[in-house]
This record gives structure tokens, sequence and C-alpha cells, in this order.
């Protein structure tokens, strides 16, 4: 009998550790799985052979629930991106010999377009060295939702509804006063859109949302931008924008970067504010009304406190499902979400080959953008819908929510 | 039989609309008060005649909850001060005259400091003319629990839930790397760290919660300050610090301010930073590892879907005894809480002449703060946490919140 060693790497979210539950489910349920180990800090540590045996304590179902309901990596995460074998055919080695060591049989790594590169890496190796007891699956994950060949990826869901709730309550916020002010909402997102886009969802809830929404799809251009904040706040004094942080002009460059070459700090280093700033500093130069540049910074990816329930659900199913297809000898795969439809929502879990995920990106397709780039179509809006539904209950003590530690 | 009069002013929170419900729910139960009256924008809206009645909606229980868990305040608000009788008796006169129009027997006004001056100046007009059947009650409002003679604030309570939850979910998502990494978090106050103070019960969810605490009641030292960061950066490489946008150098200037006066933005303006982007840029100069600066914003007092139901509770408690009062015969005072025991958690509602609250402060002792300067003592933390205390039950559709809107 084989154990399944569970890792997690690149940049955390809400339901990352879903994923982990539901792989270590499956190895739960499966009497030929022995054990299920966790791998700190990702490849990294397991590299330094930091593995934790987890699987006793998750056949407590509250223990099980708080890992689901626990944002951040539980196992800890890392950015290392494996060297091609040709030259750090070493740490392949070591890999091997650490699961080898632990008698792993089975290996699913959740993470981002990095994690997949090195699932696509190792399950390559594997296959040419001809070891074939060992089966690597990757799990997706990444709030930004930019992985190609699954409909949408776990964590952004919860994002999304982080993000379109707080659209709405900073709306209200916004709306108290009725004199003219522009509120400028940073949204992560260096080259795709998705969690911008989720603003616009905000809309829903009768508060009116953002009035201008602008993603790095589209050309930005500030003289654009300048007019179309003009023209909202003639027809309300309470204007909202929600814009991604990796905003371009039409060469390609960051909008924040290209205006502000020559600025520097208090210590004299070169200057670079984050986008929502600039904007209002443009919006203070150009039209002189209040402003107020707020940034939703790492809040939006670790608020398990609003997570979104499919997201969670969908985040164990994909976990779940790249173990079992790991036991059943499959490898060099990540498992992905199809939409069967969306009225009602309806979703199948299936696998592809990693090499077609690996260092691969999604956008948001320019045609979801309105053609003036400072809006979204309701076929983006629909498409998020149904990805922010249903409430996830994490447990309170003392009126702060409990969390899993290792 | 005469009608009641609610308003809200100052700056928003998350409690302010169940305080206007608690006033509602009075008259509503009081078959001597015919209709209950909204005034929008606060004073502003009331001297331009603004009034929408409410009370025939609120009969709803739904609507009433819906009020209680909405966000920001409901009826606008405003920030304008009356100006002393003496120089501008003709607002009050018009103030009179709306109040008369409407059939206004009983006002409550709920804000912070600004507000209860214009109750306090608005109760003083009425004795000075005589002017017996227009009572006028003050309702406490204010996130920065900066109000004297309540023992705290309506809406502080969900202010510090929020904050302690988002430490506790920063302090994991900054977890998840093992390289040395410093997050400086901007807390809201100005001169008051409550809030801040606040950031330190993150601790008792097992995170560890902020390694470094600073409020505006010490005197910030920058040298210390880098001192106190290296040496928790020696202990651990995840090093998370909570920083009032307030504090201030021993010369009493505000410290992002005393060195960055020499700073210009991209347009040549006077650049001022926050306060812990400040502090970022200071420990990438003088220690040189990875930092990120965050800002709570006004995430911080709006969101809503993280309030405390002690909190609310209390909100609604503070407008059901001012109407009851004003309708009782009580003018120019304003709703306290007052602790009668902490464990359990115990209060009473009471109130105080509204002449020694208006235009008062009341800060963090400085003996809730311990010697250097950069943390906060357990009593501080246990005055705090029964404040936070229990979930509200916001009501979702389509995974969103639903809000109240006049």
């Amino acid at each position: 009998m084989k154990n399944l060693l569970l890792a997690q790497s690149g940049g955390p979210t809400v339901a990352i550790n879903a994923t982990v539950a539901g792989a270590a489910q499956y190895a739960l349920q499966n009497p030929e799985i022995d054990k299920v180990y966790g791998g700190l800090n990702g490849i990294k540590g397991i590299l330094e052979g930091r593995l934790v045996e987890i699987g006793e304590r998750l056949k407590n179902p509250d223990e099980m629930h708080l890992l689901k309901t626990t944002p951040a990596s539980a196992l800890g995460s890392c950015r290392l991106r494996l060297k091609d074998v040709e030259t750090d055919e070493e740490s392949y080695e070591k890999i091997i010999s650490v699961l080898r060591e632990y008698n792993i049989g089975y290996f699913v790594y959740t993470g981002g377009n990095d994690s997949m590169d090195t699932v696509l890496k190792l399950s390559q190796y594997l296959e040419k060295k001809g070891i074939d007891d060992i089966k690597v699956m990757g799990a997706p994950k990444t709030i930004d939702n930019d992985l190609p060949e699954t409909d949408h990826t776990p964590g952004f869901g919860s994002a999304a509804k982080y993000i379109a709730a707080t659209f709405s309550e900073l709306k209200r916020d916004c709306n108290v006063y009725d004199i003219p002010a522009v509120t400028v909402v940073e949204v992560m997102g260096r080259n795709a859109g998705w969690l911008t886009a989720a603003s616009a969802l905000a809309r829903k809830t009768g508060c009116g949302g953002p009035s201008l929404i602008y993603l790095p799809e589209a050309v930005f251009d500030i003289d654009a931008f300048v007019e179309d904040v003009k023209e909202k706040l003639s027809e309300n004094p309470t204007v909202l924008v929600a814009v991604s942080e990796g905003i371009k002009n039409k060469d390609g460059e960051y909008a924040a970067e290209s205006y502000q070459s020559g600025a520097v700090d208090a210590f004299g280093h070169k200057y670079l504010s984050g986008t929502a700033k600039f904007l209002t500093d443009v919006i203070r130069d150009k039209i002189g009304c209040k402003v107020r540049a707020v940034e939703l910074n790492l809040m939006q990816r670790c608020a398990a406190h609003i997570a979104s329930q499919v997201d969670i659900d969908e985040s164990v199913m994909l976990g779940y499902e790249a173990a079992k297809k790991a036991f059943e000898g499959k490898s060099g795969e990540m498992t992905i979400i199809k939409r069967l439809s969306n009225e009602p929502y309806k979703t199948e879990i299936s696998s592809v080959d990693i090499a077609l995920v690996a260092n691969g990106e999604k956008c948001v397709p320019r045609e979801w953008i309105n053609e003036r780039g400072n809006d979204v179509t309701d076929e983006c809006v629909d498409y998020i819908m149904p990805l922010i539904n249903g409430e996830t209950k994490p447990v309170y003590k003392n009126g702060l929510p409990v969390h899993f530690e290792i």
C-alpha cells in the first residue's frame, strides 16, 4: 500500500485548503491508500524532506471542516520553479528519494501556472526514468482565474464574492454624502481582469455598484478615463471606479508606471504608487474633486469569512478527483471544471494533459468588455454570477473565525 | 400626537442604521407617537426640508432586519456643523420651521462629536426660545470609539471584529512563505488608537496576530521602530505590523508627514503617502527585506457582512432609549452604554448631558500601551474582547448581501 502526498504552492487563496481536504477525503475513504502526508512549503519543502502526516487528524469531521474554511495554504507555499532536468537533474533525484523514503505512490500538487509547470516536469521525468509506481497529478488554484482548459479556477469564486460584496458595501459608504467624490478601487490582476470584472456583480444588490470598470485586456487611455469620470460625475456625485492593478496603455506599458517615471520617494528612490493612487492623483489634478484610493490588497485572497460555498465545494471535488485519478494510474494531468449549464448551474470534474495548462494564461475575452473599454458585458457577469453562490459556515469562537493549523 | 424624526451624520459605520432601527422600533410600539420620518443627509437635509416617512415600511420585520444589517447611513450623512446661534440664528429658525411643518415632537440625531455639537446647540436654542414641545436627543456613533462618557461607541465593535478577523486572515496569508517579509497594515484613527488596538484580538485565533502594534497615544520613534522590526524578524520570518494612520513623533507631528516633506508626486504636487506605505519604504531602505503595505481603508467601517451582534444589539438599544427618553421629555442628552461587568459581559443603557460629550475625545489610556510603545496590554484586549461577540445574520441573495435602500 502506498501513501498520498499533498502540497500547495503559489499565492494563497481561500479555497486551496479545500482542495487538500478533498484529496485527503478520497484517501481516507480508499482502504488501498495508507497514509496522507502534507509536504510543507510546496516542492521546496519536499526537496528538504519536510513532510508531516495529516490524515489521522483529518479523520475528525470537525478538523476536516475547519481545513475547508481556513484561508491561505495551511501546508505553506513556495515560489520555487523546478529547473529543466537537463540543468538540474539532482533536484529531481532528490525529490524521488524523498518520495521513496515516505513510500509515496500518489502526489497531488495544488497551485497555479508555475506549480503546473512543476507537475509537468516531474511527470515527464518519472516517465523518462520508467518510474511507474509514483503518479503526479495537478489540481488548479488561483484567484486570478487565468488557467486555460478549466472553465474557472478554485479560489476565484470566493475572491469574486468578496470583491462583489465589498464593492456593494463601499458604494453604500460612498453614497452617504451628496458632494462630488471619486473613489478608485484597485483589484488584483496583472494580465487577467477577471477579479476586477467581478466588481460588476455588486450592481445586482441595487446599490449601483461601480460606475466604471477597467481591465488589463482593454487599452487604457488616460484622457478617455478623465472624460469617463467627468461624464459619470455629471450624472451622480458618487463615482466608484474598479480598476485592475495591471491596466496598460497602448504601448503595453503599465499605466501607473508610464506616467510616474520621474517621481522619487522620501529616500530618493524611484517611486511608484499603486494604480488606484495614481488615478486619484490624475483626477485631483484634472478634475479637482474629492478623491480616495482603495486597494483590496491581500484581503481579496484571504477573506475566508465570506467564501463562496460553490467555490469551496468545487475545490474539494477537484482535489478528490486528482487523488482518485492518481490512484487509478493517471499522471501528468490536472483536474478541471467543465460547465454543463448556467441555469441551473451544473458542472462536472474532468482532467486534461498538464502540458495544455502549464505556463498558459486565459484572459477575459475582449468581446466581454464594452467597446469603450470602461465596463464589462452581461455575458461576463452571467459567467461569474453562479461562482459566488452560497455562504460557507466558518466556525467562530469568541467572535472570531477559528482556523486549521498544522 | 407628535411625530419622530431620525437623522444620521458623520462618517458611516456598520451599526448606525441599527440605531435608527431601534428608535423607529420604539415609536412603532408607542401608540402616542404618530409617524416616523427620516431626515436625508443629516441636519443639512433637514435645513432643506428633505424628510421622508419611513415608519410604515419598518412595520415589516424583514425590512427592519434589513435596516439593522445594512452598512453606512441609509438616510445619508453630512459634515455640516451648525454655527453659533449668535452668528446664524436663521439656520435655527429654519430647522424649527421644518420640524413644525412635519409636526416633529421628538428628534434623535445619531453621530459622533460634531453631531453631538449640533444636538447641544439645537437643544440650547429650544430652551432659550422656551420651545418645550420639541425634544432633541443624541445617539452615539463612531467606529473610532473616541466619545467620552459612554463605555464604548456603536460601530466600534463591528469595526473591531472586522479588524481582528482580517488580521487573523492576513497573518495566515503572510505565514505561507518562509522568507523574511514585513507587512504593515494601516488602521483608521488620527488621534485615538482603539481600532488599531483591536488587531491584538487576532492573537486569540492562534495565528500569532500582529507582531507589533503602534497607536497615536504613544510617541512614535522611527529608529526604535526599525529596531523592533529587526528583532521580530530574528524570531520569525513573517512580521505583521499594525499601525494607526495617526502615529506621531515626539514633536506631535504625524510620522509619515514629518519624513516626507520634500517628496513630490508625478504632477509636482506635495506627495504624502499613507503611514503604512511610508513605513514599508523605511523598512526597505533600512532592512532591505520584502515589504508590503496594506490599508484597511473604508472596508473597516462598512464590512457589514462581518458585523458584531453585540454591537448591533447595543446600537438598537441606544436608538430605542434615545427615542424613549425624548418621548418622556428629556432633551439635550445623549444615550450611553455603561459596562456593569466583563465576565459575563453586562451593560445598561443610560444618558448624560450632551455638553459632557460634545467636542470631547477619549483616547486609549497610556497605561493600556506597553512601555516600549509597540503593543497593547491584556487589560486593553479584555476591554475590547466582548464587543466583537456574535455574528449577525445578513440576508444573502444570489451570493450577495441584500441591503436596505430608502
